[in-house]
This record gives C-alpha cells, sequence and structure tokens, in this order.
C-alpha cells in the first residue's frame, strides 16, 4: 500500500470529534457519512445525501421584488455507524476513547478504534470499518468488531436508524440552518431489516433508507477475555424519490471489494505523484479522494460546497465546481465531467425564469447558489449580482469540449446553455461611450471578488461573457440545424459577434494592467497596516459598505481571468499580479491556488511554492479553522488545479494540448496522470525534463516547454 | 369660520373606513387618535404614541457584521373612541352607518355623525366629537351625543379601554409589522375612572392610560323621542416612562378651549391663503394642520414618516424631517424646529457608535431610520448607505439658525452635532485623483434617489457633506470655546475647510449639467416607452439590481442640491431639470414638490402648478392608495415648501431674507406668514406686486424680486 494514501488520526493536529467526523467522513456522490463516534449520539453525525433538501421561506428584514424566495437546506439523515452497546447489567458502555482512525484511499475504507466502557469503568474495544459502494451507490458496509479488554461478560447489541437531533441555529452564513421538518415513516420488515422513509414536509421529496443486519438488529453474545465478535451491517440510501430493492444484499466484504476496485481504477487515470515530499503527496491524494467522493455522477446532482461531508453552506452548488472542481473531471474522469454540465442543462428552464425576474428578456441567468436551480442566496449582492455564473458554466462546457473533443454531448447538451447564457449577456448588457468609442458594458455586477461589490464593468465578468459569447458563435457555426431548433437566426449570430468584439475590458493605461472595475483604482487602498490579524476574515469584522468602499480583494479576481485566458504578456501579468497580490487578503478558500498556478506561471517560483503549500492541507491542518462544517470541496479541486495547471502547466490552446514545466526547485519530480482526447497521458516532470507517456491510446501531438512534440 | 378649514367626508371621493380613519384622525404632537368607527371594534383604529416603540431582532436570509439588529415598531394602543351603546334587551347597537364626518381646523375638533341600528332595525344617532389639548398634551375630550331615530327605551353605555388586536403580517415594506409583546396592567380606580399601564416586553417602555367619564364608565338611561343624551369622557396619555396625575380632569369645553386657542395661534403665524382655488387652499390647511399635528414637541421625538395618523413605515423618523418638514417648522413656529434639532442632538451618542460600526474612526452617522437613535434599517444599499442624512441634518441646523438668528441654540445644541458630523465626513472621504487632480471623494453611497444605490461620487451626498465642512468651519470660527470643548483644533479646523473645498462635485461638460454620480449617464436610460403603467411605483415590479443598472431615478437627487444651494446658473439649471426630469418616475411622494418648487425657479410655471396640483391633496385623493396606513406627512411639508419657496420664492441669502415672486397664472392672490429673525411678516403675491408687511416685530431690510427694500 502506497503510504501516501492514508490517513491517521494520528496525524492531524485537531483531534475535536467533530473535525474527525469532517476528515474521516467518506462518500459516493449519492451520499455521505461522517465519520461520527458510534456511541456517542453526535448531533454533527448523520448521512447526507446530494440534492435531498428542504425548502423554508427565506426571512428578509425589508424584502423587494424578485428576491430570492426560498431556502434549500441539505438535512442530515439517520447516522449509519451509531451503535449500542450494553453490559449485562443493561448499562450502555457510553463512554468512549478514539484510539485510532484512519482512511486508506487504496479501497475506501475507513477505520476507527475506540476504547468503550461501562459505568464500572469496565472496557471493551470496538473496531468499526466502513466502506460504501461507488458504483451501485446506494450501499455502506460497517463491520463492528468487540473485543474485551478487561469487561467480559454478556454484550448486548442494538442498532437500529435513530432519527439525528439537529443542532442549534446559528447566524454564521457558511452554515447550515436547522431544519425540524422531516417525517419519518419506520417499517420492521424482519429481525434483520428495518427500513424507514423519510419525506421533507415543505419540498415535498422523499427518499428510503434502509439498515439490515448479517445476524439481527438486536442480539446478545458472550464476550470471553480473548473472544473477538464481529457484527456485519449493510446500510441502503435510495435515490430521492424511489423505493429500495433489498434482494440482494452484498456482503461487506463485497462491499470493499467494490469499493477498492472503483479506487484502484480512480487512481490508475488521476494519480499524482510528487517525489520530494510525501506530506504533500498525501494531502493531494486526499484532495482528490474527497473530491471524488463529494460529486454527484448522476446528471441531476452537483458538488455541494462541503462535498458530502457536512452541511455548511446548506449543502448548495456554486460556481465552485466549473472554476475549481470540474477541471480535475475534464481531464481524469470526463464521465462526470458530462454528469456536472447535464446537471447545469436540467435547471436551464428555472435559469431562464430567474432572467425574467431579473428583467432580462431574453436567455438564463444561473442561480448563484442552488438544488434545485431556483436563486437560494439571500444576499444578492454577493449572491444574484454574481452574473458571471453564467460565463463560468460556459468556460466549463469549453473546457469539457475542449480535453474531450466529444462533440456528440456538446451538441446534446452544451449548445442549449451556450445559446442561452450568450442571450443572457445580449440582453442584459448596453452599448455605452467609453472614452469617445461606443462599447458594450455591463452595469451592476459583482465580480469573483465579494470584497467589491455592484460595479461596473468588472473586468473578469466582462472577459468572461466575451467568452460566452464567442463560444456561442463558435457552436452555432459548428452545430448550425440543432441551432435553429433552439431559434437562432443568423442576425443573432451576428449580433453575438458583434457585441463579443465590442464588450468594454477596462485597462490602466498608467499602471500597465488590466483594471478590476471601472472605479476600481480610484478607491483608496484598505488600511491594511491598522488592521489587527484576528480582523481577518473581513466579512466577519466589517459591514460590507466598510469593505466595499476600499481597494480590498477577498479573492482573485483580475487574475482568475488572467489564469483562465492567458491572454496577456507576461510582463502585464507580472506587473498585475503584483499589483492585486498586494490588495488580497485570501480570505476566500478559493484564492490562493489561483494565486499559486499564475506565480508558477510567470515564473516566481518560491511564491508559487508557497501558496500551494499554505493551502494543499487547508482541510488536513483546520487551517481556516471551520473543517468542522465540512470539507473546503474547493480548495480540493484548486489544488490539483494547481499542480496541473500551475506546476504543471498544462491546457489546451487551440485543440491542442500544451504543457510547460514549472516545476517547483523543492520536488525532485512530479508526475500527473490526465485523459486527452481518448487517452491516458503520464507527464514527468523533473528539473531536467519533461516526459510524456501515452498509457492508454493513439501517439499524439502535443506541445511540450514551447515545442511540437509527437508523444506515444 | 373660514370654509378652507374644514373638511367634510362627503367631500372625499374615498369613504373606506379605514382611509377616513387617518384623514380624520387628530394629533398633538405626543399622541394621535385615529378616526375609528366607535362602535365597530376596527382593528386599524387606536391611539397612537409618538416614540412608543417595541423591539424585535431583525431576520435575515443572509447576515454580516453591522447590520441593523433590531426593528423598532411603534404601537397602537387601546382606541379612545370605542363605546358600547345597549338597547333594552341586553343587545348592542352594533349596525352602523357613517351619517356625516368633518374636521374642524380653526379648533381642531373632528365631528362624526353614525346611524346605528340594533338587531331589531331600530336606530339611534351617535354624534362623537373629539379634541385633543396641545399644550399640556396628554389630555383628549370626547363627547357623545345620543339620539332617537326609530328607537325609544333603555339604553346603556359601557365604555371602557379595550385592548385592541392588532392587524395582520405584511410584507409590504411601507406598512408596519405586527406586535404582540404588550403587557396591559389595568386598574379600576373608580366608578368613573380607569387606568391601563402598558409595557413592552422587549424594549421595556411603559406608559399609562386613563379614561374617566363625567358620570360612571357604564350607565343606563332612558331614551325619549326627542331626548338627547349627552355623554362626555377625558383620556389621558402619560409621557413614556411616566404616571398620570388625575387630579385636575378637565371639562370637555375645557379641552375644545384650549385646543381652539391653540389653533388660533397656530394660524395667526402660519396662514397661507390662495386667492383662486379654494381647493388648494383646503388642502394646503389641512397639510399644516396634519403636519404640526404630527410633530414632536418635547425634544425626544420626532417626526414619524407617517405621523401619528398610522403605524406605517413602524412610526419611523426619516430625512423628512429635515428635508421637507422642518423648514415650515423654522419659518413659522421656531420652538418646534428646535425640538427636532434637540432630538437629533439626543442621539448623538447612539450616531457615534454607528460611525464606529461602519469603521469610520471619528464623527456620528445617524441612522437612516430609527426612533431610539439605533439603525433599523434592514437594507444597507437604501439605508445606512445614504450617509447625506448626516448633512440633511447639517442643513436643516444651518437653515434654524438662518432664520432665526438663534446663536445661543446653535451654540448649545447645533455645533457638537455640525461638528461630529463633519468628522464624519473627513474620516469616511478620501482623496483620489480625478482627471490628474487630487480630489476628495465618497465611494459606495446611496443618493436621495432609492432606484440608484452604491455609486460613487453622488453629486447631492457630495455637495451636502461640502457644505456640512464648510459650516462646521464657520461655526468653529463662530464658537471657537465651546468648539475647544469637544476637541476641534486648529489642525481639525482647517482640515474640514481644504476638505470642504477638495470634494469633488461631479459635473458632465458635454452635457453641461451635474452629474448624479460618476457613472450616472453611462448607463442606459429606463425603458420607460416598455413599462406598463401598472408596473409603477417600480420598486413592486422589479428588482433591485434591474433597477440600479438603468438611468432612473425615483426621485429629486441632484435637483434636489440645486434646489437647497441654488448655486448654478438659471440656464445650467433648466438644462439639468430637463435631463433629469425625463428619468424620474416621481415613485417617491418626496419628489413632485421639489420639481415644482424648481420649476417654479426656472419659470416654468405651467409644470410647477402641475406638479404642485398633482400632490397637494395626495391624502385627501388617496393619490397613492394607501392613505389608509397613515398621511405622507413628508409630502404635506413638501406642499408648504412648494408654496413658500416655490411659488413664493422665500430663501436666506447671506442672513437676508429674499424673496421673488413666481406666482402662478391660475391664482389671483398668494399671501403667507412667516416668522423671520423675531418678526411676524405677511407676504402677499399677486400678478403685479410684491407686499411685504411686519405684522409683529421691527422693520427690516430684504431683498425683493432683486431689489433691497425695508419693510414696516
Amino acid at each position: 500500500m502506497d503510504n501516501n494514501k492514508t490517513i491517521s488520526a494520528n496525524e492531524l493536529s485537531n483531534n475535536n470529534p467533530s473535525y474527525l467526523e469532517t476528515i474521516f467522513s467518506i462518500a459516493n456522490g449519492h451520499f455521505g457519512v461522517r465519520a461520527s463516534n458510534p456511541v456517542e449520539k453526535s448531533v454533527t453525525g448523520g448521512t447526507i445525501v446530494n440534492g435531498f433538501y428542504e425548502t423554508s421561506a427565506i426571512t428578509y428584514g425589508e424584502k423587494a421584488y424578485g428576491y430570492a424566495e426560498n431556502n434549500q437546506t441539505i438535512v442530515k439523515l439517520p447516522d449509519f455507524r451509531t451503535i449500542t452497546i450494553c453490559d449485562d447489567s443493561k448499562n450502555e458502555f457510553s463512554k468512549s476513547e478514539l484510539k485510532d482512525e484512519s482512511l486508506n484511499m487504496d479501497n475506501g475504507v475507513v477505520k476507527s478504534v475506540y476504547k468503550l466502557s461501562n459505568k464500572d469503568n469496565q472496557s471493551i474495544e470496538l473496531t468499526l470499518e466502513i466502506a460504501l459502494q461507488q458504483l451501485n451507490n446506494q450501499v455502506v458496509g460497517l463491520r463492528y468488531e468487540i473485543k474485551s479488554i478487561d469487561y467480559v461478560g454478556k454484550i448486548t447489541v442494538v442498532k437500529h436508524l435513530d432519527i439525528v437531533n439537529e443542532s442549534e441555529v446559528t447566524d454564521d452564513p457558511r452554515k447550515s440552518r436547522t431544519v425540524n421538518t422531516l417525517n419519518y415513516d419506520k417499517a420492521q420488515l424482519s429481525d434483520s431489516c428495518e427500513k424507514l422513509k423519510v419525506t421533507t414536509e415543505v419540498s415535498k421529496l422523499f427518499l428510503n433508507l434502509a439498515l439490515c443486519a448479517k445476524g439481527s438488529l438486536e442480539q446478545s453474545y458472550d464476550l470471553g477475555k480473548s473472544d473477538s465478535i464481529t457484527l456485519d451491517y449493510v446500510g441502503f440510501v435510495s435515490d430521492i424519490g424511489e423505493d429500495l430493492n433489498l434482494e440482494d444484499t452484498p456482503s461487506f466484504d463485497d462491499i470493499v471489494k467494490e469499493s477498492s476496485e472503483f479506487w484502484q481504477r480512480f487512481w490508475k487515470s488521476s494519480e499524482v505523484k510528487i517525489s520530494g515530499d510525501d506530506k504533500l503527496n498525501q494531502a493531494i491524494h486526499y484532495n482528490l479522494f474527497q473530491l471524488t467522493s463529494s460529486t454527484g455522477r448522476d446528471g441531476r446532482t452537483n458538488i455541494p460546497a462541503k462535498g458530502l461531508s457536512g452541511t455548511g453552506y446548506e449543502g448548495h452548488y456554486f460556481w465552485d465546481t466549473e472554476m475549481y472542481m470540474s477541471p480535475f473531471f475534464a481531464y481524469t474522469n470526463p464521465k462526470i465531467a458530462q454528469e456536472l454540465i447535464k446537471y447545469r442543462h436540467s435547471i436551464l428552464d428555472a435559469s431562464k425564469k430567474r432572467a425574467r425576474q431579473l428583467g432580462v428578456k431574453e436567455g438564463a441567468l444561473y442561480a448563484w447558489r442552488t438544488i434545485n436551480g431556483e436563486e437560494a442566496s439571500a444576499y444578492y449582492p454577493a449572491g444574484t449580482a454574481q452574473y458571471h455564473i453564467d460565463a463560468d458554466i460556459s468556460y466549463a462546457i469549453n473546457r469539457y469540449y475542449d480535453v474531450t473533443g466529444d462533440s456528440d454531448f456538446i451538441e446534446k447538451y452544451g449548445l442549449e446553455v451556450i445559446i442561452e447564457t450568450a442571450r443572457f449577456w445580449k440582453n442584459f448588457g448596453s452599448y455605452s461611450n467609453v472614452a469617445g468609442e461606443k462599447k458594450f458594458c455591463f452595469f451592476d455586477v459583482t465580480g469573483p471578488d465579494e470584497y467589491t461589490a455592484i460595479v461596473n464593468n468588472n473586468y473578469y465578468t466582462n472577459r468572461m461573457a466575451k467568452f460566452n459569447l464567442e463560444f456561442a458563435v463558435k457552436l452555432i457555426d459548428e452545430f448550425p440545424v440543432k441551432s435553429e431548433d433552439f431559434g437562432v437566426t443568423k442576425k443573432e449570430r451576428d449580433e453575438f459577434a458583434k457585441i463579443a468584439s465590442d464588450i468594454y475590458l477596462p485597462y490602466d493605461k498608467k499602471l500597465g494592467i488590466n483594471m478590476q472595475d471601472d472605479s476600481a483604482f480610484e478607491k483608496p487602498i484598505w488600511p491594511f497596516a491598522d488592521t489587527p490579524k484576528e480582523n481577518y476574515p473581513l466579512l466577519l469584522h466589517y459591514h460590507p459598505l466598510a469593505i466595499y468602499r476600499y481597494q480590498v480583494n477577498k479573492q482573485a479576481d483580475t487574475l482568475l481571468a488572467d489564469f483562465l485566458f492567458d491572454d496577456i504578456s507576461k510582463n502585464q501579468l507580472t506587473r498585475e499580479y503584483d499589483y492585486y497580490e498586494k490588495i488580497t487578503t485570501h480570505d476566500s478558500s478559493l484564492s490562493r491556488s489561483i494565486f499559486s498556478a499564475l506565480a508558477a506561471r510567470i515564473g516566481l517560483k518560491k511564491k508559487a511554492y508557497s501558496y500551494f503549500t499554505d493551502t494543499v492541507r487547508t482541510d488536513l491542518t483546520d487551517l481556516q479553522g471551520n473543517t468542522d462544517d465540512g470539507l473546503h470541496v474547493a480548495n480540493l479541486g484548486g489544488s490539483w488545479l494547481t499542480v496541473v495547471a500551475g506546476f504543471g502547466g498544462i491546457q489546451v490552446k487551440d485543440d491542442t494540448l500544451e504543457i510547460t514545466n514549472n516545476l517547483p526547485d523543492e520536488w525532485n519530480e512530479l508526475s500527473v496522470r490526465i485523459m486527452f482526447r481518448g487517452r491516458l497521458l503520464e507527464i514527468t516532470y523533473s528539473a531536467k525534463e519533461t516526459n510524456v507517456k501515452v498509457i492508454e491510446g493513439k501517439p499524439l501531438e502535443i506541445n511540450i516547454n514551447g515545442a511540437k512534440q509527437l508523444v506515444k
């Protein structure tokens, strides 16, 4: 076993139970199980099902027309790990101590070892192994092994699907709200099986859970001094709105086998090897493992902001998917990238409605945060005003197309999204006079940087809209018949082209850099010298108006556009990097990965390495102090992006794969596996050379460090 | 009796009971009584006490640092008008028909005549007269007269302080929220008197109400065919936090006498006579009567947005006071203008705290809407971001000083407010490069026009801040010793002066007009042609982002600055008026009065007259359809402003009263009474001449139609 593919609790500095619940949570895209202590009935533990949410009316201090109407809150379901073990006096072994906990990323098994004691301080050892099926992803397997430490005698074991108590109410916008409108309907199918139907009162969703024991759900044993009692259980989570078929219950070993095979295949196409820093390599493995676990793979769900490891941000899907996470899938597992695009296609109607609510006559505006497609952001200046999400989705579709060349899929699912988002930009923007020229402008928008809101001509937004419109023209020309089905005329196509070329891109001549927005450089720079360290993140310590009136960035904004398009000179990029870095707090976990990748591209090797090492272990070190709410899943994807697009310098330009070796001096060697146009490639970087090997598929001409080369 | 000083229900087109409750409500600055039907237990009727509010936590969909924490909601208290009249079978006369209702503005009495019927359809006539004491303003007098129509027999009359049911919950931000946290403690003092202590559970305020009958609170009479039974009651409303002294209960006739004397004196100093249009004259009388009734006169309260005639806008005080209502008092009843300033002085500490919450190191920021001084606006883009309220208050203090010359008061109450608001501007703004020059700028602000939010260098805000700082310098020079007490140094004084002269005032060279804000003219103009009439007011039919991204104004913004400062050429003013008028919807009731006054100043006589006639009867015609929630009190003041500052062309410049005759062609004559520097003046305008008479006080040199003149 690769020792970079395990994580143990004793390697972590934080041993807070709810933190460990997150770190050792496992998931399969459909549902996740937090690694709760099984005898302590944790209120933060439980099962999280992707896309299973309850709605409630959003309450506004002052409501206005077109505001998001409803919260969509992912709910916590009964905890499959919970178990009750009693001694011969029917007293529970309720005191517990975690002795060891580990995740094996080669087979997807989490193993937890506890010392449990009864009220007489007699102890037993409980080992819990848990694994999820990944392909038939409704199944969780649990194996409990009980050994005596100093207790011998009768043991009674009871295990049911217990209803979870929701944790308390909070004001922190990053956490989730409490849901108290779940209805439970329990059916005892046999001694060994029970089923629980869970219905959400308001959103009217339901699903079924089941728990089956190998023996009985309530049973007794005699525990001798050197006995070891093994108890296997299988849990089930139906799809939303479906019943369960419990006829073929796999064994625990079957489940581990399936899981193991899945992860073997996964590493084959996704392996990243860093020689020279095992800790970093372990972290990147962990990130890819959890990112993949977090990701919906059914075309109806997406990637919640905390994956399936916690209910933070209410289980909503954001632009994080397209900008930080889907690149990994496009390059390693295009099938999953497809499903993520299908999800966006599935909520196109809701997005068209949203555009109408925003007073835009044609096109679609994707919700800033949502599960069901409806806007759920209750603060429009840093929500709905981030119109750029439309172009972010378009960008991801283009990336998928670039990497896979899969035109069938694009025609079927991509084209309509691209046309409707292009229509949005056309109708949302307007021509205005800029220094004597008629330019196409966008007013009152918010870019990625949420410390600057409601501005005109945000560079990122404008640049992305330009791309979105250009891409629409490209696809319309490529799929003229299908485009006509969507009502596209020659006139509309030409309007898209004209607007794309007329879009205003703010540039400061004196500084020689792209300008975040029309008034960005007029504002004073945030008084960093007067800001104590404990006042970060600023959003928790300053009124939005106090932040907005200064030049201060939460995250990469203009620089993100530079990263995505690679369309400015290295000199300009260096100037921009220098300017924006000075005003960026990185209060968003989406920031450092981009700064790192760009630094690598510029050749600022030390900086690139330092930003990367700061964040690749964000969750493993609890860098932001809130990993207990769930993993920072976008950052998991961001770390891959840094390695592959930053240090590995991989991008697609004009249908050609380009590779630039930006290897940090600290590493002996880096090797990454990616898929490109049906091939599996392994790219190995060292200080001296850049090697590309075609593992599967035909030879290919690519551009390595500026020179075309045929690789086999 | 002047027939322009009465209003009868039969002159009104709307006879909806809750509308009439507002129109015939009466108040005395301390409390108001809505004109409910006394036998119908109206849920919208009741007593409203200025400044008596309950608090509750504001719920946000997504909360952020520094947001307003609590609602402050003015509460409705028991209705003094309610009475129960039963026939000899103890059945109530519960069916009622309003026969006639009228307000006499010469004595302040409202008289309502009802036909009441029992279940056998036998009827009596009930006449209710109500009046409030105005100086000792804790007292309300009620006289009920009962006559037979076709019922004769025993009559039982019961009258108590009945607890009001709150009306239902609403989402309309203009209405008030429901309060269910009032505690009532009733004491029966005697057969004829009862007392009710009302406590608010959360804000911990209390007051006492009392009701005393001339005879007993429950009594029986024999009603013969031509009998007339007269029943007098006196109600009391203590000050907030005070008990009541019920020893000297005035008679109903005493109360009417006191009220009558008050209103006689009032008209003597405030009379406006329009010859040529009785309806308009009636309306302006009504407006001044209700404005004065609505206004707190104790230095601890102010003017609620709906006066004391309804609970709309939760009884909050806004900038409306300083910009639309206090001018009337400064020019006719300076004592009341003083009290309004004292109120602002009393909440200076809360305002300093608020400035800190907004990240501004020094100075005070007044709450956009408040009763107790704390910010209660739950939507900062059209609330807290309207920083201009600081300068609005300063402007009102300066106006008071200009009109009265009362330097003692200014030193005692005005100076500190002016210094602290000037400090706010100094610390809130910053120097920025504007076309090569270092200018002092304000970023991310909202001007008066709430259809344009979070912009840079709003002209109105900048112009007002400049004034605020200049005024601070003037007062510091005038009151150097007292200023030192407030920590003002020579350095600070000079900084104020320097910043005032450096403040950037956006101006569009091509159009030759002041520019609403830095990006105002870049945005497309609102698609007025595509906007159906029923989509106004826009705020109820479009998302804020949909409104903000267009050039469209809810109300006068840049033009309001022009009106206040009269500092641009007539040509420029004409251009500006023309430009902004085309993009203004007048969706705010604060808009038309300023457009009218400016049109009068420019000489656009038809337009001035038309805007005036559109709004002077706003409530009497239920123009906005929501007078049932309460009077549009700012518009009451605005109509006076139009007459006196617009048609009458009255302003103070360089310590001199200036008068310009802008009489509309439709009027034969206009005469207004105002106070100026201790004198009572009567100014009479006709097409041919402008006559000024000193009614009380010494001769005075003033500027009439451009020529200095000594008037006696």
